[in-house]
């Protein structure tokens, strides 16, 4: 049975994902989609708008086979992170395929820039480290990296944010060797970053979406998601009473940082020498989540750069943890969080010749668990509180559809 | 001037305060009361009910005429700890007498009891000791020592809470020799733990007040408290929306523990060795206070202790931070909440002759504040962080009564 990976999100899904997962099959010429997608804290460093369970529901009524928690340590990190976890992961289930979606939609142009950049590593490097501690932004400085070269000519520009993530990928699996085929899909029309639903046309961003959902405009997404996500979100708001935005995590957020003190806060990953004094003294002073990010936020800071370090504080999640966890060179399990019939056959097959564990129960909070598997645990159940009667991650069992 | 002090909570104001305070200016024959009284959470291990600025309001319209805030690392704290902080203040203040209410109402019984623990005193500790360690309570520890010892007749059984806390009170101020003069009155009526309102008395305790206005019968309550107190009460509801009990801060207290690693929950102040897992099992399942107060309970600690215990968890208050504070023999300084125009007189004479400084600015979280009033100040902030507009403690002035 072929297989085809998608990295992915789904914050909520929508048609755009829709498109993807298609075509993904369809260009690799796969039987069976498996999808790698983050828990309840995403790679922008916001709280997943519904869980993971729910998000997987999603995923599986709209076609993937397959759906594998990508743990919190590669879910909530900057690109390069983010990348190497989930194809490892994808490699770990010998997935013959990974097909992402990107601006650039030439799969070519991301081999070529990939050793074109290995060719000129050294000198990137250089020109980033100088750049950055200038003040300059990673994707400016990145910018300004790729002029200082030659033969610049269908090298990609990393400033968008799908070429950027693309262009791990490529990297993460031709640097480790995986034997993976490679595709890539043009994404259409909606913008990552568009705010506002297209008038015209059926496809919008997430973002757009959640917004008009939060501005109370259910019904005004119907349009853009397959039938069975749009039940699904319903259900969500019915049984949970709420999504999760940011704001619903502020007063915990903000009792951390309050009582924590700047040792503590300068422990935290990604917590950056002097930030923890802007910490404390934007959480004095502010009252909601927006407020409190636009008085930390600075020129040098992204607001996802800081959205990640706020995840890291909300869930004391150290330095020194995570250095432990990402410290070796493959993933420590494969957690499978719903399956098709298909993806049922597709994991028996794989399950014999496996050097990585298959979790297909959930946590209990045991204390033999992986550090990893009792931080997804820890990140379930703080992303939970919000709600007036959360389920345990324990009660958790996996989806099988039939 | 001549001046009498009372150890006072005011959880809320009552009769039973009223008649106190009324009585330690008869029999001490003092024309201005000072109050030291706990600020936001107390000696019991609880939030106050409503915040100390409301209280001192209650203080200030009842006679008292100088309110100073007994600071957290004394006033969530055992009843020796408690009396000594507190006694300390009134010696530093150089208040001419103390009057304090008592299940006994005999001074002598009170003085007669700590010269015949003086002298057994060894003895006493060993017993105690060898009896805690059998896993015996603090209370029925020292009963048992009592009852091992030569005359004690006319000494007081320490087994009542007011007994035992004015106990502590004569010794403070005679182990230091604090030129203090010692009063008590017999507490009439209500017991302390009463959780009913009387039907026939004037007088209820503060725990069946709190308990009646819980479950929604402010105006039950009138009859049991002056009329300012209970205006101050219905403008408190008003005003911020809710009364403060442990169910407000359970979400947060869960958070903690929940992410909170064992060995950062082993650091926190008064949190026994094992304790740690016992707290992290029972907040994982339990999703009320009550419930998990419950789940931690054993016949070792009793539910005061842990919730002091609590209390320092949700504050983040380590073992080390407090040994700091109460390494000085002295305290740091006055803290005045409010007074009266005779209370501002007595302290402008005063003034003059004290070796603590007198604070009369509400803190700003400015770094050089003394850490005894940095914690102040985050015990001001968690408490009043369940308010949907909390006032920050800087923007707080000491209250002045015409």
């Amino acid at each position: 049975m072929k297989s085809v990976g998608v990295i992915v999100e789904y914050n909520p899904f929508h048609n755009g994902h829709l498109y993807h997962l298609k075509q993904s099959k369809r260009i690799a010429q796969a039987e069976v989609v498996v999808a790698v997608m983050s828990g309840n804290f995403l790679q922008r460093g916001e709280p997943a708008f519904v869980h993971k369970w729910s998000r997987t529901n999603m995923a599986l009524k709209a076609g993937a086979d397959v759906v594998i928690e990508l743990p919190y340590m590669y879910a909530v990190q900057k690109a390069e992170f983010f990348a190497q976890g989930a194809v490892d992961l994808l490699s770990a289930l010998q997935v013959d395929a990974l097909c992402f979606g990107s601006e650039s939609g030439d799969i070519h142009s991301f081999t070529h820039t990939y050793e074109w950049m290995k060719k000129h590593e050294l000198t990137i490097q250089h020109t980033l480290k100088k750049e950055i501690s200038l003040g300059v932004s990673y994707p400016e400085a990145m910018a300004r990296a790729y002029k200082s070269l030659p033969d610049e000519t269908n090298v990609l520009p990393l400033d968008k944010p799908n070429n950027i993530l693309g262009y791990h990928y490529v990297k993460a699996a031709l640097d480790k060797k995986h034997p993976i085929e490679l595709h890539t899909i043009a994404r259409s029309v909606a913008d990552y970053h568009d705010e506002e639903l297209p008038a015209q046309e059926s496809i919008a961003s997430a973002t757009s979406i959640r917004k008009s959902i939060i501005s109370g405009e259910l019904a005004s997404i119907q349009h853009y998601m397959p039938q069975s996500s749009y039940e699904e979100l319903q259900h969500y708001l019915q049984s949970e009473g709420t999504f999760h935005t940011w704001e619903n995590y502020y007063s915990l957020l903000r009792y951390r940082i309050l009582t924590s003190s700047v040792e503590e806060l300068r422990d935290i990953y990604e917590c950056v020498e002097g930030l923890e004094y802007r910490l404390k003294k934007a959480a004095s002073s502010a009252l909601t989540f927006e407020s409190f990010i636009e008085q930390l936020k600075t020129k040098r800071y992204t607001r996802t750069r800081l959205q990640r370090m706020l995840s890291h504080i909300l869930l004391n999640v150290k330095k020194r943890d995570m250095d432990e966890l990402l410290a070796p060179d493959s993933p420590p399990y494969l957690r499978i969080l719903g399956m098709s019939q298909t993806g049922r056959t597709f994991l028996h097959q794989r399950k014999k010749k496996l050097t990585v564990p298959l979790l297909t129960k959930a946590t209990g909070g045991a204390s033999d668990n992986h550090p990893a598997l009792v931080l997804d645990e820890l990140a379930a159940t703080v992303h939970q509180s919000v709600l007036s009667s959360p389920t345990p991650e324990y009660k958790r069992r996996i989806i099988i559809r039939d």
